[in-house]
């Protein structure tokens, strides 16, 4: 992570930008505006991936961002640009996502700072560690001069190249249920026990799965996912007596979503009661669908027309900084085409026409933005 | 073992048995004829166990063994009696079973002996560490004169409970067929991957354990199990690219269990090509059905009768020491009521009224043998 920020650092310098770490570990660069005391448009994502990761989920968000500022050619805008390369999106190393992030809306605790890795170590000794001050936290969170915040990101899924399209205006992030189900059967002999006496909690979560796809498969929009599962004891010739297994279920609709859950639940017991088995259900996480600015999104898409490509509103069905920084100010992201929607993979990839796309419809959307009343306008409430 | 050894050698000894361990650490006590060199029935069971068992399987069918030689209260018979504990059925520390039943029909060969447990001990160090002499296996083999094989077993299952009788007559030992599935999808974000573009392994393994289930359901005597399931990256949000999973087939008839294998097979290419995935797969065991014999299993059904139950007719589901026995000599079992078909589990129990059942069952048939012009024909074959 030094490295990363001593590269990004001395690159966004040379455009004459000032950078500093934040408290929170997030690197972030001023580019000035044109007049003293205008606030800033904040452009970012995250510098964190995750292990066995590609080399563009997040990063690639940074670097167009100092990339847009190195095409502007010293040019100044009538307000201020920030570049903010996020610490911690991942939450790989505590399990806790948005750390970064969470910093700038305030929402950086005392609970997420004593969240401990797997050694023990805390959230706030691991910054640390790094060198950070926790007390300077409240320093790193946004003031009332922030314009809005802006995020180009890869889409890490298949819908834009299936639509043959560069870009995407991302018009929510879909709200998220995540659940835990146990199903009780009975364990017994795979040679001894007939069919009709079974209580097998393998093919009484099976059934039930396939309830799980075919209710989201006829609901547009709707994905509902059992990607964990796990049977007790597990053994080639013993009738599963247990299985637990995670249901992810995402739609930009709160509504949607929790009627699925409820629906999805409902017909767990119904499987589960007809075959003799019981099953409990824990919530793990329902976060809400976050709706991005309609103004910026409406730019966005403007910008990729002038970018010589078909504009694309979609839903964002991963969480991103963009969600958190919506919080407080008015957030949109822009979506990259991702090739076999493959990500958190080596093989993570994105082509150079796509991403030279996403400059042209970055710098569009900053002449648009300098040059729109309604932006004007929230600069002077700003 | 030793104690338990020592327990039921005495037990046999004041019973007027003679007691040796054999070389593959067999117990066989001799309770003689009423003539010199008059041929041996055997009956037995195993002494071994499972982790975290109950106390019945296996040792239970040694006890009854015994207790038969009491209750002739120093009655001889026109044949000796042999009674068997063998030393590893489960084949719970090297993975391969009938270690002791092996050795009397002559096949505890070099390969089974150089097999190692997980610390890399073999089988061969483990006897000379107990004491045992592997070149004296030979000796452990059957001769000429024994006449069959008894051998009383709880059912570990629950069909005799069921139609609420206390004893069984196992007419064949099923074969068995044991494969490893292992479903290729693509693991992708569970959020960003619309349901119709998805290769969601499973997804596609949770269709086909229904095509199991619904497969074996539909053919009298069938059983068919997915006892052990395995996704990757097993995340709650990401789609399963790879399932592993098990499958257990059994059928008394060769023919018929070969056959479904076949088409699960079969279906699960269907399953998966439909899908868009592919799916490979291992056979881990092909075990032939073993008949048991005719003569001894309508003995069993008097002495059923006899002994004040209804006689049922049954196919063991599930593996014993007979079935090794049979390649040498007619051989017979005889199955116990288990409460709620539990075993391999401290709660496996078995009501003292259906051992008492048993025990009146053993002395009918003895005395059925003893005085059968059939069996005492078989007595000068051999």
């Amino acid at each position: 992570m030094r490295d990363c920020h001593r590269e990004i650092t001395r690159w966004m310098q040379s455009l004459g930008a000032q950078v500093r770490i934040d408290a929170a570990g997030n690197l972030r660069g001023i580019y000035p505006a044109d007049r003293p005391n205008a606030p800033r448009l904040l452009i970012g994502s995250h510098l964190d991936t995750v292990p066995n990761a590609g080399a563009y989920d997040g990063v690639l968000g940074v670097v167009l961002a100092v990339t847009l500022l190195e095409e502007l050619r010293g040019r100044r805008l009538p307000f201020g640009i920030e570049v903010v390369g996020f610490s911690e999106e991942e939450g790989v190393r505590f399990g806790a996502p948005f750390i970064g992030s969470r910093a700038l809306v305030g929402r950086l605790d005392q609970e997420l700072l004593d969240v401990q890795d797997a050694r023990g170590v805390s959230v706030r000794k691991s910054m640390e560690d790094f060198g950070l001050n926790a007390a300077e936290i409240p320093q790193a969170e946004l003031e009332n001069d922030a314009l809005g915040y802006l995020e180009f990101h890869i889409e890490q899924g298949p819908v834009l190249e299936k639509l043959k399209q560069p870009l995407g205006a991302v018009e929510a992030i879909a709200g998220q249920s995540r659940l835990e189900f146990t199903f009780f059967g009975r364990a017994n002999h795979a040679g001894t026990t007939p069919m009709h006496l079974r209580h097998d909690a393998i093919a009484c979560a099976a059934e039930w799965i396939g309830v799980v796809e075919r209710l989201a498969q006829g609901v547009a929009g709707l994905v509902a996912t059992v990607g964990k599962i796990e049977a007790k004891p597990g053994a080639v010739n013993v009738i599963a007596g247990e299985v637990r297994l995670t249901l992810d279920v995402r739609h930009s609709s709160d509504e949607i979503r929790t009627r699925a859950v409820k629906d999805l639940i409902h017909e767990a017991h119904v499987v589960a009661a007809r075959r003799g088995l019981t099953v409990g259900e824990t919530t793990l996480l329902d976060q809400k669908a976050v709706a991005m600015d309609p103004f910026l999104a409406r730019e966005i898409e403007r910008a990729i027309v002038k970018a010589g490509c078909k504009p694309h509103r979609m839903v964002s069905g991963a969480g991103h900084d963009a969600m958190i920084l919506a919080e407080k100010v008015p957030a949109a992201m822009i979506f990259l085409r991702t090739p076999g929607g493959i990500s958190h993979d080596p093989a993570e990839s994105v082509a150079a026409e796509d991403v030279e796309k996403a400059i042209a419809c970055g710098l569009h959307l900053l002449d648009q933005l300098a040059a729109s009343p309604e932006f004007l306008k929230r600069m002077n409430r700003a």
